[in-house]
């Protein structure tokens, strides 16, 4: 029983892993960009490599472990720890869990990374205690992780919290998923960086480009900036993906009815300050009255180690494992 | 501690009260028209004098109680077991809970109809042990009740399972909530209902008219039994509700992979035949290959008892207690 907990987020394009100690402190972190996307053998080789690094450094051994948690992308065979048709890595179906097992040892307690996120903010997102808390990332996808009456959910197979592909707009855009008008579709990075260049080939929106500058690309970071130099069009843009989120947090407070709603992802902490007064408003005025008691509607302040303090929580509560 | 339970499901349109033993076998029932909608007094009164005439039947008395449970519509205010601006009872927000406690004694646990039905659903529903179940009501409204990894789901106020107002179709029909597009706008019986009156003022679908009859109104059961017929407008009706219906169980199995979706409610069960073979081929389509692993989708086989099974069910577990 060692002092120290390792905590792992594997992302479609980045890999971030961190030593915590039991309070949730991370005491060294390292980044790296994701090896060779479609190879996941070569993925799970980097992050044991990025493990080694920092036990080195921090001078400790095996012994000196507590537990080890992994954030995958989802969707995940929690039960099995395999990860599936998983769109972001280009993973067809592959055994995280045992393939990260015999790289690092038996220890290891593995969540879909938006779980995993949840339980991060639940624990140590904010003082107020609370019991229903729904996480979000909006980035390149969208996903959730649910917190409902004090439990992680996690539904029959390990699937719940699959809210990229609620479907927001019947025949609207299409979606990698093969459906038209999901969420995702609608409202993730991926889905306003090809709105903003299909309006740009259609001879529209020149004015974002001419801002931002010819042959720049057009990143939800850049119709940002741009919406916040004042031009209208990127802020249209953005201002529909947060009606179109708006509406999908709605549903999710109308079913689950949670105190916290909490936004994360790169593009929801970097537009934040654009997305979440119109995600408020839509919600505000959305729901139920008995929904609206309480209610907050925030982006984490927990940053980018969210996953990791999710890890953290994973071995300090050790109720997940991976296989029944 | 005595051997019978008394159940309550008080809904717009009827009251149904029963006596069950332990069991779940229900010894003696009965079923009346609510009393003058808007006046929640009187529906208490009635209910207590339904329960009285029970219990003289049976010849038993308040030592021989073990519990009461009722269903109730919602929102319900779980924790302090009021309901609130309920559209299809019309009160504006009403303590329940303790003006059933005044009548009946203490023994009384509150649940929303809904989340009474799930458990029902859950108990007496199938033999077969699963642990993630979703129950939904299709009738003049719709709602539902959500069982996760095992447990009835309330979230903060006890406002889980609002189903009616997920958002299917931005803009599309209004709904008696105030938004447009709604579930409950688009494929309850009501909507059904309203779509075909509409239809006909317009001058299209006379055919359905005339199949049904001159001046016969066209209830969801009318529009059924024309579409077996095989009136076409009336198939296609019913149809597009099934396809609503579709995607709004594809939202719920992506959020929350449940094994078993069940269906139950007047227009639900009455229609099954025309509306569930459509609904599973869209879910089955359109959801994920790992949330379509041992899922079911079926109407429930528990008829009009399944609140009072519920109510059974409540009083059996005592979990549920309706103040914190």
């Amino acid at each position: 029983m060692g002092d120290f907990i390792i905590g792992i987020d594997i992302g479609g394009s980045k890999v971030l892993t961190g030593i915590l100690d039991k309070t949730g402190r991370v005491l060294t972190r390292k980044k790296e960009t994701t090896c060779s996307q479609g190879q996941p053998g070569e993925v799970m080789d980097q992050v044991a490599g990025m493990i080694e690094l920092m036990k080195d450094e921090l001078g400790i051994g095996a012994q000196d472990i507590l537990g080890i948690g992994a954030g995958v992308p989802g969707p995940l065979d929690y039960y099995r720890g395999v990860v599936l048709e998983s769109p972001n890595l280009r993973w067809p179906e592959y055994p995280a869990g045992s393939e990260l097992n015999k790289r690092l040892g038996s220890k290891l307690l593995l969540e879909k990374d938006t779980n995993a996120a949840a339980l991060g903010e639940f624990y140590y997102g904010s003082s107020k205690k609370i019991r229903n808390l729904i996480y979000i990332t909006v980035s390149t996808g969208i996903g959730a992780g649910i917190i409902a009456d004090g439990n992680l959910l996690h539904g029959h197979k390990g699937g719940a919290g699959e809210l990229g592909h609620m479907l927001i707009e019947p025949g609207g855009r299409s979606c990698g998923c093969g459906r038209q008008g999901c969420l995702e579709a609608l409202a993730s990075g991926t889905a306003l960086e090809q709105e903003a260049r299909e309006m740009i080939a259609h001879g529209q929106a020149q004015s974002i480009q001419a801002l931002i500058g010819d042959g720049k690309p057009l990143t939800a970071r850049e119709l940002g900036w741009a919406a916040r130099q004042g031009n209208k069009e990127a802020h249209d843009l953005i201002s529909r993906a947060a009606d179109f989120l708006g509406i999908a947090i709605t549903n999710l407070v109308n079913l689950l009815n949670p105190e916290r709603v909490v936004i994360g992802g790169g593009m929801g902490l970097g537009l934040q300050d654009l997305l979440l007064p119109r995600i408020k408003e839509y919600v505000f005025n959305h729901v139920f009255r008995l929904h609206r008691q309480d209610l907050e509607i925030a982006a984490t302040q927990l940053g980018e180690d969210i996953v990791l303090l999710g890890c953290a929580t994973m071995v300090l509560e050790n109720k997940q494992m991976f296989r029944k």
